[in-house]
């Protein structure tokens, strides 16, 4: 038995066989074959061939739009390099001399041809260059294509092993197949990691090299909780998590008796516990984990999932069903936050490549200066505001002037909207993310000025200790109990109700139940989380006070070793809730 | 006449003719070449041979550790390999071929050789490859190194026009003939900005493609204080420019005049206006400007100015002479704030490319996981404490738990230094930068454990907005004037004055005119920057009091909208003293 550790990225236990995908496939994969391997190789390249002749004569033959004479000329010209025979000859003998796979071959091929061909200095030969180089993107991609793994129609239950996950292929994946997700890469707040959340799929991540040590079929037993991955795993190691598994069965069946109770103190007072999402598919898990509504809801996906822009009519779609199947309840939604560690396909919108991408052009700075953007997420947000109860939120806001520029927009597409006789709610409430050092300093100036606040620990966390907790090197100072946090946390809360308006977290600090006895004393009024976290955290409020709380929090104000803060919190917690910190 | 416009990077005005230098030299260039410019090309290529082959004749013959029999081998190899008349007929057929220049046509050849041959699996195989490998980089080295210039004696009064400047180009150019720098890349607080501004050198930086649009020989005019660079200036322009450097000769002779006098306000307190400085060579004009002492030594350039790392002599040797020439006043060293954007030659040391290396493993982080290299460099200070009036600083300190380990260290290295009865000073002074937001939110608690605060606003200022102020499309949120920025340096300042320690500035605030009034009533003791700006910043303090800068931060700490303070800051600063926001 072999133990690998990495990154519990999300909980539970799984005992399954692996699937392992092939690494990103915008690389040319490169791999050495034997000598009798070389027809395979060359038969393969055959069939490319063939599917992008078909290809090529599917685009030739389409009715609707007529090709333009040169457009004609291209594809001829296309199709006269596939059919010529001298490419096949020379692949064959490429295989035969380097001994790799066929597309490296035929790219390698390619590279020495085109090389050739642009050192010499002729128009005809340069457009030559570029057809050849179109038609070996295209035997390449056909190759290439028939390894791809359609994951959204699994045939076996499997624990998909990989380097990273697209966003896209994450979201597209059978969910009730894929039993757990172990990769090389990867970390607690990536997405694949949220995903994982959401669909309460365990999650082991930045296992390093996990892709070169299990084929796919190999079984495996992964810990979401610890994070460990276990090889070849020996009798004991089977019994012990398969009673692992049906304890945990046992304990969620208990905890989902909570949901028909309210999240209330027992001195009285009632918490709001609410959902984050990613997709509207998760609608589901947000009902059956008895939450109050949805403080989260992460417009990003709509933007990522395709390489253009969802129009307002997607958009619409998307939103107004959330807040359709949600009722009465609360919906927040959060306005893109793309840009920085976050990934977009439509990258041409972008300004490149950004050094520090966490201190970049983002969220609420890509939507001021995108203005467009912005706009057309305003109009889909307050035409699907009439089925139910939406409510607006701002993030990565520095101060006053970029809330008045985001209100005044608002505003404006609010107005236009009415001049179009488009009906929308009426009072929407529009609240900001609190994630900035800065927000956090002036937030009694911003309290005047939102209907709410929604924190973001991840983010404010991060700012305010330096740290990007995704570098290994410096992640083991990302620290929510640092007295600087805590104290944030505290002036947030209090500017907030000082203005009288609501103080929420929507950061991973409000799911862990490590830090609700604190949260609860600093007198935060709606915790938002993945929903599965939900019934223990209302266990929890449901077993304290805030008198308790507030005594709780007063002590760790009081203390100003950060070790000692951990090992008060930890210790009180596992007393008084059976939490391990 | 052409006008680019870049980044003020140092003031000043600069009348000269242009010297520009070729592009970053690890990288391969490759250009066209005439066909008859391959004989040349061969001539370099024969001359490079040559330098290789007397190169390894030296090898073998240093007399000094006689070398094992495989390294005789291995040198016996590559002569033979230089000596091939195949390589010469190789290159030159290339030539003619590629028509370009022979570097690119040499490593072109050995890339193809090189690949061919790992395609063969056979050690004896590999070994020459690792072998051709080395020889063609010595071939090219040489090749290259008889295109570079030597910055360090140049024989006219030049302009260097650049990409970017290594920092160890930079520090060994001819001060007294670089009379402006003009580079494509860089921003105001990289370190050829910051070394200009040290020697009072025009610069304007972030010129995109200055290096395409002049040409060595060319004469321009700078303009260091707008960032303006004008290409065949008219003679409107060349009469109107040295109108001004008259103008500005002439004020900074009046502002000199205030060396001998302090820097004490009308009402009677007495302000500590320090030097920041790079290297020891900037005492001389740390002198002339009548600086109080050195408020920040930046101990980075002894670190990347070599590709090894600096021993215990070389850095003793370097703070002993900048603390003997201060003579009694007091100088602040700070310990090493490598990593980050600072460049590292030593890169081995580090632990690969980081994502957001601003939020990344550097300074104090840095140094509390290479101990070595921070005891080393503890020692060389505390040795030469005993030469002057020596304070040490550590940077980046984001937490009470961070200090505590600097400190241990630092106690440790002292009681070594006296079992080895090595003299240092008694009481050396240690104190940190607040720098980070979560220390200026736990500057109580760190005010008691530190001798002194200074705060690093470049650094402070981008934490808190979540702004990289190097990335062009979110620099424009870098904002001293923030509330929360305002806000953050009242509560540092007024809780190192609780706890009875001085609180000073080295950021670039310090240093610009247009705060002082606001640093001097938030209460700041200390204002370090570069020697050039003392007079300036003297002649605020001397020509105003304490009430009336207070009375002023208590106006602008009333307003909420930042636009209305940077109206109100600018227009006070240029009725009172003439300086413009």
């Amino acid at each position: 038995m072999k133990e690998l550790r990495g990154i519990s990225a999300s909980p539970g236990i799984s005992q399954c066989s692996v699937l392992v995908l092939q690494d990103d496939q915008s690389e040319i994969p490169r791999y050495d074959i034997d000598e009798d391997m070389v027809s395979r190789e060359y038969e393969r390249f055959s069939q490319a061939v063939q599917a992008a002749i078909e290809e090529i004569e599917q685009i030739k033959n389409q009715g609707d739009s007529p090709l333009q004479p040169n457009e004609r000329q291209m594809l001829d010209t296309h199709m006269l390099m596939l059919n010529d025979p001298d490419l096949g000859n020379k692949v064959q003998a490429g295989l035969y001399e380097q001994l790799t796979n066929v597309e490296y071959v035929l790219f390698d091929l390619m590279q020495d041809l085109v090389k050739k061909l642009e050192a010499v200095k002729d128009d005809y030969i340069r457009e030559r260059t570029a057809d050849l180089h179109d038609v070996s993107k295209r035997i390449i991609n056909n190759l290439l294509s028939d390894e791809r793994i359609d994951l959204s129609t699994l045939n076996d239950d499997v624990i998909l092993v990989c380097h990273d996950l697209m966003p896209s292929d994450a979201i597209a994946m059978d969910k009730l197949r894929v039993k757990g997700i172990a990769m090389d890469g990867g970390g607690k707040t990536s997405h694949t990691a949220i995903i994982a959340r959401a669909f309460e799929i365990p999650a082991v991540l930045g296992l390093g090299d996990i892709t070169q040590r299990v084929k796919t079929g190999d079984f495996i037993v992964m810990d979401g909780y610890k994070g460990i991955v276990y090889l070849e795993p020996d009798e004991q190691t089977l019994d012990s998590y398969s009673r692992k598994q049906q304890a945990v069965q046992k304990r969620e069946i208990q905890l989902m008796r909570l949901n028909e109770l309210p999240a209330e103190t027992r001195d009285g007072k009632m918490l709001s516990l609410k959902a984050n999402i990613e997709i509207p598919e998760e609608v589901d898990a947000v009902e059956s984990h008895g939450a109050d509504g949805i403080g989260l809801y992460r417009s990003e996906f709509l933007f990522m999932k395709s390489s253009t822009l969802p129009d307002e009519e997607e958009q619409y779609d998307a939103y107004s069903r959330v807040i359709s199947a949600m009722k009465r309840r609360p919906v927040t939604i959060r306005t893109l936050d793309l840009g920085g560690d976050k990934l977009m396909h439509s990258m041409n919108l972008h300004g490149g490549v950004e050094k520090n991408p966490i201190l970049g052009w983002r969220a609420i700075r890509f939507c001021l200066s995108h203005v467009d953007i912005f706009r057309t997420q305003l109009r889909a947000l307050l035409r699907a505001s009439v089925h139910g109860n939406l409510r607006i939120m701002f993030p990565l806001i520095s101060g006053v002037q970029e809330l008045k520029e985001a209100l005044a927009i608002f505003q404006a597409v609010k107005l236009e909207l009415q001049q179009e006789n488009i009906p929308i709610a009426e009072n929407i409430p529009a609240g900001i993310m609190i994630e900035v050092p800065s927000a956090a300093m002036t937030s009694d100036l911003l309290a005047k000025r939102s209907n709410f606040f929604s924190i973001g620990t991840n983010d404010l966390i991060q700012y305010t200790l330096a740290v990007d907790r995704g570098n290994e090197h410096v992640a083991y100072l990302y620290d929510p109990l640092h007295p600087g946090i805590i104290r944030s946390l505290k002036m947030i809360i209090d500017n907030a109700h000082k203005a009288g308006i609501s103080a929420g977290m929507c950061g991973e600090m409000a799911g862990d139940p490590l830090y609700t006895l604190i949260l609860l004393g600093l007198g935060l009024d709606e915790f938002s989380m993945s929903s599965f976290g939900i019934p223990q955290i209302k266990q929890i409020i449901r077993s304290t006070s805030i008198l308790e709380a507030e005594e709780f929090v007063g002590r760790v104000l009081e203390m100003d070793s950060p070790d000692a803060i951990v090992d008060f919190v930890s210790t009180t917690m596992e007393d008084k809730f059976d939490i391990t910190g």
